[in-house]
């Protein structure tokens, strides 16, 4: 029998008998209607799927990256702490969201929307999302997910094998073996590289002679069983700023995240990596794992990978990539040999909802070793019991959605080609990008690009010529970084394009000198030559507007 | 302009053009299609928001919980590792979802579904889904969700104020202060109790004196300078597994989670809490946390808060409660008081896809002192600088999704009457079922339920004697034991109803006494005391075809 028939039979006089009480009855009919497969909420649904429908589209339509709402003021909206007693009327919850929440939100998918890395998705993520929701697997377990286990299993090892290309015996042995874990799916690469660190962690102070392991007897305990004053965690200075949340997590303090310096090229200098290898040894400190950087937050820079896996190698210390941004250049043909390395590490993080263009929330974690994950395993009596199917038992998180629809459905419906012709088309505009920059007397690139970010700023005209014979004074610098920020403040609030900031210590300009940044990002495939030479274009519209002595004022009037 | 006449101006051969390059043309096009709105992506989405319209109509509308597909010929169908080179014709997935994975996949919102803590959600979560993905903002910080941070600072504020209910001058003070924190919004309760140790961790271990606190420096060197022998947090023996993963994570050890005994109501025992706290001081232990369970995951119990507030008070301890599921009781003037001292906790999880009835994804965190979170506070010089209002600077994830926008629909469409409803009634369904079971001889109920999780037992025949004389020897209940695990992995294979199992140590048998409990959790409105009659004589009937001896073989039969 379908619930629809049932619900025919369920008559509002039943009902009021079954419940025995004296309810409050529009609350009660109008509560079980939101949850009740019925013609009359397939219509109510249908009506809000078409508002929705509309809104998406003028969202999506839209090429300003904003509105130029003040904050205050959007702010001051949300000010209210009291739940509405009486549910909330429909139409007018729809029309809330369209005026207040939808109309301000930051049009991510713009195509001059090229600061951040958030792009426009492709559509068929929408309707997945509403079938993802519509599901509601719990893909913690079995009993609340069956097929998205082994299906999620799946599209976890393609990603792995596009990384590390083990033999079809390898794949056919653990792709659907319990006992294996090839990938990690989580809500992203924050959680990924915590993971990474977490299993190299507990792998290496791992159980032996009488002691229980780091798992059981804690950080303390450990590093006095094996003899070490200390764990840490090595890489260079331009790792993401999760492995400072892992390094605090973990116990071993963001002191224990070494920082090696970085060069001219922001990639870890190879020299310095070795020596804090060697210092730490000689310091008896444990080294957890050392950390490779595949695409740099700032400016999508590749650590020398073959190069730290030697060392990693040398040491035989967990080698961990953080390719969450650079991970799907292994797509391209042409790009792939920039990650050359990565197939040597013991872990792997990519974000799906980066550079696979899927929605946000989508992390991976990738392992050489499909044992490896059995140093964080966990198992409760009402769910994940040892030796099951249930993916929630290596794993950070608890309950989580069936996220692996995104992931199936992208490697499945853009396949190889379509993410290298991404790729491939991204770092293709950023060199167009590049190319322009160092046509234009009004920027300066700040580094050469090796994939598709770009960090670059504006220079005032007075500084012009001294930048040309390489002449600017720390002081200089300092007043075109206060231009630089406060054009893009003005940028972001006037919201017809957008390129965030960043401050960097720009090695080749001398030691320590810090510099705000300008950063492109140029994922989004719908941006154009047009629209890279329109953002460029409105950078020096607002310039032109902003000398340096006004240029403080104006900026703090839009906060 | 509109991307839609932009879209009209860009005719193949401008693209072409523009690309400058041989590419594989149809690989291009069909790509660029996919992202690009016009009317045709347009036609295309509209397509296929009808064919998941319709999957999702059949998925809803069907009573059964599964269907009885054999696991391994199921889980035989994702073994090929390979990413497909092209690009898949669209409507050969979704034809390939259809039937294999929404076919096979568990119907949590079946009203005959009642074994896990999924339910029907209401019917706005699935347009919204869709929203959330268009618009896919990045919540970590400003740049990229803007108005979605006041607002789900808004959320997060009006379920703190059901708490803690503190003045209006506190939240006019803290709702929209990018100082304070009154929540985070995370993936889950698993995320939300790790958080919640994270800061009462570095909080009760943090700078002092020239010594930088464990943020920076570490668990041992805190524990040394500190001058402890190890850290601990101490809950009952029923605490979330989540807290296994916290205890590891956090450099503490598993054997730092002191897990005090719990009574025949599965209540913390106070004396043995209070107990623990005096051993852990006289052994120089670090408490780190007290932890109260509102709503234990086997069987729905809360722990005497009022008495754990008293005692973490005492000791000047971090008192956490675990309100994953039992939190929304909060919404009924019925059932509140069974929270009482809630409010006294330094820190509460809740999820939100449990008994808020959104959708998996969705844990909070709630903390008493705005300013507890700035113990794990990061930033980066990219994003979430200082000062700024980025959520991502005080949080366990970094970039995340708009999950807010459920969160703040449930509490406006629902409203504090409709969540009292859905609470009272699954609490109302939960005694009917007790009283069904204790009415009829097949069963045994194992525990008086507090909220709306159940435990109980079948009793085949040749014991039901004895169970009424308490006589049951330890082989008796090892028999029973086997026969409702093979009671219920049939039943799940079925497919018709579903109930799930867990072990337990019910107290009251006897000393390490380990019972197989079936589990039922009444929380999805669209059951109704039928569905409860259909699920117990699926049951019967199942067990009638099971005689004890036969039990083994048919069970292992399903795997």
């Amino acid at each position: 029998m379908t619930l629809s028939k049932r619900q025919q039979e369920m008559t509002k006089q039943n009902y009021v008998a079954e419940t025995e009480q004296t309810l409050q009855y529009t609350i009660a009919e109008k509560v079980t209607q939101l949850f009740t497969p019925s013609s009359h909420s397939v219509s109510v649904e249908s009506k809000m799927d078409l508002q929705v429908n509309t809104l998406v589209n003028d969202f999506l339509g839209e090429i300003n990256t904003n509105t130029d709402v003040d904050l205050n003021a959007l702010v001051s909206k949300f000010t209210d702490s009291k739940v509405p007693v009486e549910p909330y009327n429909f139409d007018s919850y729809v029309e809330y969201l369209a005026n207040n929440v939808v109309a301000h939100s930051i049009r991510t998918s713009s195509p001059r929307f090229i600061g951040h890395m958030t792009s426009a998705l492709p559509y068929f993520v929408r309707p997945l999302a509403k079938l993802m929701t519509a599901m509601n697997q719990n893909v913690v377990k079995m009993e609340t997910a069956k097929v998205l286990s082994p299906y999620e299993r799946q599209a976890l090892a393609m990603m792995h094998r596009l990384i590390y290309n083990f033999s079809d015996d390898f794949y056919t042995q653990h792709i659907q073996n319990s006992q294996s874990t090839l990938g990690i799916l989580v809500s992203g690469g924050t959680a990924a590289n915590i993971i990474a660190l977490w299993c190299a962690r507990n792998a290496s102070l791992g159980p032996k002679d009488g002691f229980a392991g780091v798992e059981k007897e804690g950080l303390a305990a450990a590093l006095d069983y094996y003899g070490y004053k200390g764990a840490v965690v090595i890489g260079s200075d331009l790792m993401h700023y999760s492995f400072d949340k892992a390094a605090d997590l973990l116990g071993i303090g963001m002191h224990g995240l070494i920082k090696v310096p970085t060069n001219c090229n922001n990639d870890v200098d190879l020299q310095a990596l070795r020596q804090a290898v060697a210092d730490c040894r000689a310091q008896k400190f444990h080294i957890i794992a050392i950390v490779g950087v595949a695409g740099t937050t700032d400016s999508g820079n590749v650590d020398p990978l073959v190069a730290i896996a030697d060392i990693a190698q040398a040491a035989n210390v967990h080698f961990h990539v953080d390719a969450a941004w650079g991970g799907p250049l292994i797509f391209s043909e042409q790009h792939r040999h920039k990650l050359a390395g990565i197939e040597r590490a013991d872990s792997v993080t990519i974000d799906g909802h980066k550079q696979l263009y899927l929605p946000m929330g989508i992390g991976m974690l990738f392992l050489r070793e499909p044992q490896l994950a059995a140093s964080i395993e966990k198992s409760a009596s009402y769910t994940m019991r040892k030796g099951s199917f249930d993916l929630g038992k290596r794993a950070l998180e608890g309950s989580r959605p069936g996220m692996a629809l995104f992931l199936h459905a992208g490697l499945n419906l853009i396949g190889l080609k379509g993410y290298e012709f991404l790729i491939d088309e991204g770092i293709r505009k950023t060199q167009y990008m590049a190319a322009r920059i160092c046509a234009m007397p009004e920027f300066e690139l700040l580094a050469e690009p090796e994939m598709n970010l770009l960090i670059y700023r504006y220079i005032p005209e007075p500084f012009r010529g001294l930048v040309a014979k390489n002449q600017l004074t720390e002081a200089d610098n300092q007043q075109i970084n206060q231009f630089n920020q406060r054009l893009q403040k003005i940028q972001r609030q006037a919201g017809r394009t957008f390129i965030s900031r960043t401050t960097k210590t720009i090695t080749c300009f001398g030691e320590n000198i810090s510099i705000t940044a300008l950063r492109a990002v140029l994922a989004n495939p719908l941006t154009t030559q047009d629209d890279i030479d329109a953002v460029l274009n409105d950078q020096i519209q607002i310039a032109s507007e902003l000398s340096i002595s006004n240029s403080l004022e104006a900026a703090e009037n839009v906060a």
